[in-house]
């Protein structure tokens, strides 16, 4: 079989990773006169698709209307936001708590959206953080991030968030090996093939979204890159890419290039939940945080867990099981049936297709070419499929359209192809601009795509977009694929990174109880103020809390004296409309801190300590109406000591004492 | 005159207020079948105009295409920027600093491109930051923000940076009155009429673009909203709308809509040049922050200045004027000849439209009505050219088309009003969705506009786009208005509050020095390392520096050991690509930071205080290769006090002891 694969020269493959920005030949940009008409979105029209974007290295989620290309929303996740506070605001703040303490960034690669049934249902998306390895939920009824999990015993968390067809899991494959966080951590990193594991992941999702993991499987130290939970006949089987198998520790650009194939694994989860069940796992000691936002107090909390629960994978014989891969294999990706796993090794020129039926006879007669640090190896004919044979160069990643077609990256040549999933037939190529990554099909990972449009995501910019500087906006590509033959027909930038996305039809989520505003009556902020004349400033110590109003077009209060320089000012501002799309803005000169930018019905605090004598001024930064401008006050800051009493008041100069 | 403002209740400007998101009656969202055509741009294809628009309470800038609407870049400015690096690495830190420390947000409003003889001349654009008053310098060849300059004595820096004719000055008037920075500031709030006092900055702008501020005038506590410099025939003049005339320090939206008329300010800053030359200005103890980005040492300095020169324009009869306005002015916009003024009044029914000529022979005459605390006030119908009668309700702001035409914003009637300057006529009107605040024109506040679009800023979005939870996108319009009609073409979402914009023909940004990569050769940066066989690691102490190189596709070195637990670990990354859009990323797991992200020839710096015994991982975060995903490293971390020697490898499990 060896001869199937490209026998590539260290030299060839470094070419190859420099040639990723040339444009693909015989190839041209034009697109047939329909395009314009299929890709806009008339003022006031609605897009036909939710597009889910990750940010890559941004660590955030942006919302895309398609066919428009419209950037709707960025989600702030893993990052801070000064422009919603986000990680700013004392509410927040507990959402980016790690066990390493709050962090402001990660990067964030493949949303995922929550299935019923195999099927796109529209209540969550998850998505990694990569760096400080972690897993986000984000509610799309308010398009706001409801929970984040750290993973321990994890470093680089990026086969992760992948889900089973009924959310039963969202899984986190390592993509370094690690030597521990709290055992023999100190070792040397030349002895990495005998001190480091890798370790994946099985984190519990709750009817109500709530994440919790419910044990690690601990595995070789392999780089895990990308997977896919089985699906209809192949549930309760998950599938990770992983190279590295050489278990290299430097260079391994070309240290991990060096065998012809690395693995597919094949977990069969209900056997791990099985060994589980009968007290196999070993609870280890861990440290990860679970943050958790409160929709009535408007608050996140950040709770530490000191415990993981890990199963030893190598000590099992029917748990794990290691496809051969062709070569460094990137995408991981299961057919709508449930029947096919295909591998893109992003070093190989063929596509290999793995038959579920075929893995679960060798598996029976142990058809193995032997093990790989105590894992079985399936024989790699006896798994497969077939091979599409000359899909072109660098095939990353693969999604389906329901039809019975696969359509597959190619990041060298800088192409889409399309193939046929039982003939392994090609199809179809149109080139992408330039060197795609992920590609998106609307519902392409699950049991039921919507097809229709496919989105290449593509890591070259160059000369596609007005220049602006040695920095260049990175790219998406549209398409349509409801024809025998791709069309292009839209280039759209986007924010960060796109490193993968997902889609679902724009109903699905619109009319699932999109939130408008939070109900004022159901506020349980520990510091709402739900009128104007509940509005107040109390002095704890050196703590002062002012219960704050805004509403168009005033704070109140909006005079307040009596704060002295190192005082810790909190103001916890209730923003008091009942309707849609009426949020305001707070902010402080001076203050060391982002704004408020605070949704109708909602809390939301934040913290001044002010450091110098004067007058400082508040107002409201969102226009919110023709009076915007007058929506402002001011605070008078005495010296430390000083006996100025503390007082408030709005729309009279005689201001009231504080309680 | 009086009976030609409208009197408006309280009750119903408050009504006026509220019904800001009523949908304009008797329009329709039709457009007319050739928009699709007019606004795609096809892939491969170029945008014809790049649009500056302000983040407002994000704090940054964005840059899009015309007439596509695509965002082709977010430039951080004021706000930190996790995606970048902005503000967390330490090369960048300085340019958030301000006298009240480091500062992590702002609000930024007002995007100005620089001018020479009154036209867009594609060098720079300024943009205020109003929360603690800044003015930041963008560099077009760079696309990135060059320098920020504080503003002291100033509280929401809002009618700023509007520039002179040929950039000789940006301005930054006041909104808020203070009581001044240093002396006497501890004083009650409602003795505001006698201790507070407004300033306009004049900040001189050098040939290679450096800020100082050359003087400030000290003026009565009203709040300055937006200006205009004079052009051609009035050159050397300057024009500031102000509101709160009233000067009330409490719930402004009733106590500062009391008169009928405010003021537009005219500033003769020849004269006050004459004045400060004279030595009539004052040095006044000031504190306030001047942050200069370095092209040859990839950092930034941040100087902290100690004092102002300020001149009181009170004690001078002929630097500044007061023109009656009605009501609660806004926009203050000078058409191309120089000859008019608008004035546009937000609780006005009217548009007044002043004329240069008039308003020098009524300042000759003396055709005073009076004085407002000691500056004189013009009368209205001395200076006045006409009024445009019933333009629509809540008038904004205004630009111009080079041909006579000019364009008002209605911000409670929801539309844009076109009008001839010399006959005042209403010619064509057109719905916003929803109550437009600024608009733009390409060029529409220069002696030389653009023309061609129309772009208008929306302040209220509800029903326009998918929706998003409780919080929408902000949003705006593309107008063509090359023929006499205006024509609605394309909705189109942005990120943050789009409080105004500029555009400017791409060719002339394009063509003008685009910077693709820096220089490896021209790299001052003190810790720059410029092969690979220099990096190399060296100790100080707890202070340890990576000297770390990144190429396609590994970090020099990727295994580093004797890190101990609180050393104060300094990546400094040299990217050693020499090619436009090859960037790098650089981030290490658990690391209380954002990431690097080094454009080609650039070195960045990344601190790391290492809490935690074991391996950390180091990675590339931008997608730079058929390899990227092999780019990564691993450091070791040791117990304080361990003897486990410093040092470090790549490509070898031999490490090398460092220097």
């Amino acid at each position: 079989m060896k001869n199937s694969f490209i026998k590539l020269s260290m030299f060839s493959l470094l070419t190859l990773a420099f040639l990723d920005s040339c444009k693909p030949k015989n190839t041209s940009d034009a697109v047939t006169g329909d395009a314009a008409s299929k890709v806009y979105v008339a003022p006031g029209k609605y897009d036909e698709f939710y597009n889910f974007v990750s940010g890559g290295f941004s660590g955030q989620m942006s919302v895309y209307g398609l066919p428009s290309g419209r950037m709707l929303k960025v989600i702030p996740v893993f990052s801070q936001d000064a422009e919603t506070g986000w990680g700013y605001s004392e509410e927040t703040k507990a959402m980016l708590n790690t066990s390493y303490g709050y962090i402001p960034w990660d990067d964030a690669h493949h949303p995922e959206l929550s299935q019923t049934n195999g099927e796109v249902d529209g209540r969550w998306v998850f998505i990694n953080g990569n760096n400080t390895p972690r897993i986000a939920r984000i509610d799309l009824k308010r398009f706001k991030t409801a929970e984040i999990i750290e993973l321990p015993n994890s470093a680089g968390n990026h086969s992760s968030p992948f889900i089973t067809e009924n959310t039963e899991y969202v899984v986190a494959g390592t993509r370094f090996g690690v030597p521990g966080d709290y055992e023999n951590g100190d070792v040397p990193i030349n002895t990495y093939k005998e001190n480091y594991k890798a370790h994946v992941s099985f984190v519990k999702v709750e009817d109500d979204g709530k994440m919790d993991i419910a044990f690690q499987l601990r595995l070789p130290a392999v780089n895990f890159d990308l997977s896919h939970a089985g699906k209809g006949k192949s549930h309760g089987w998950f599938f990770f890419s992983c190279y590295n198998s050489e278990q290299a520790n430097t260079l391994l650009e070309v240290n991990a290039s060096q065998k012809d194939k690395d693995f597919i694994m094949a977990v069969n989860w209900k056997k791990a939940e099985e060994y589980i069940k009968a007290g196999k796992g070993k609870k280890e000691k861990a440290k990860y945080a679970v943050n958790r936002w409160n929709d009535e107090t408007h608050s996140a909390t950040s709770t530490i867990k000191e415990e993981v629960l890990v199963l030893d994978a190598t000590e099992f014989e029917d748990i794990c099981y290691m496809i051969p891969c062709p070569k460094s294999p990137h995408g991981c990706d299961v057919d709508p049936t449930g029947e096919y796993i295909c591998g893109s090794g992003k070093l190989a020129a063929l596509i290999p297709v793995f038959s579920y039926t075929k893995m679960l006879s060798a598996i029976e007669n142990k058809n193995y070419e032997g093990d790989y640090f105590g894992l079985p190896v399936l024989k790699y004919d006896a798994v497969l499929h077939g091979e599409v044979q000359k899909p072109g160069l660098g095939p990353l990643h693969t999604e389906f359209d329901g039809k019975g077609n696969a359509y597959t990256t190619m990041f060298v040549s800088s192409e889409v192809v399309k193939w046929d999933i039982k003939t392994l037939k090609v199809l179809d190529r149109v080139p992408t601009y330039y060197s795609v990554g992920h590609l998106t099909i609307p519902g392409g990972d699950t049991k039921k795509p919507f097809g229709k449009y496919l989105i290449a995501y593509n890591k070259i910019t160059k000369d596609r977009y007005l220049p602006t500087g040695p920095e260049l906006t990175q790219s998406a590509q549209l398409y349509d694929i409801s024809g025998d033959k791709m069309q292009l027909l839209l280039d759209f930038p986007t924010i960060g990174e796109p490193h993968y996305a997902q889609a679902a039809p724009a109903d699905l989520i619109r009319n699932n109880g999109q939130l408008k505003f939070y109900k004022l009556e159901e506020n349980k902020h520990p510091f709402v103020t739900k009128g104007e004349k509940e509005s107040k400033v109390v002095r704890e110590g050196n703590k002062v809390h002012v219960y704050m109003t805004s509403v168009r077009s005033h704070f109140a209060p909006d005079n307040i004296e009596g704060i002295r320089v190192g005082d810790e000012v909190y103001f916890h501002v209730t923003n008091l409309e009942q309707d849609w799309d009426v949020p305001h803005g707070f902010s402080v000169r001076g203050a060391k801190n982002a704004e408020l930018l605070i949704m109708p019905g909602e809390t939301s605090t934040l913290k001044w300590i002010p450091e110098r004598v004067g007058t400082s001024v508040f107002y409201c930064t969102d226009f919110c109406s023709a009076l915007h401008q007058e929506m402002q006050g001011y605070i008078r800051v005495s010296p430390a000591g000083s006996n100025v009493p503390l007082t408030y008041s709005v729309g009279t100069n005689l201001p009231k004492a504080s309680e």
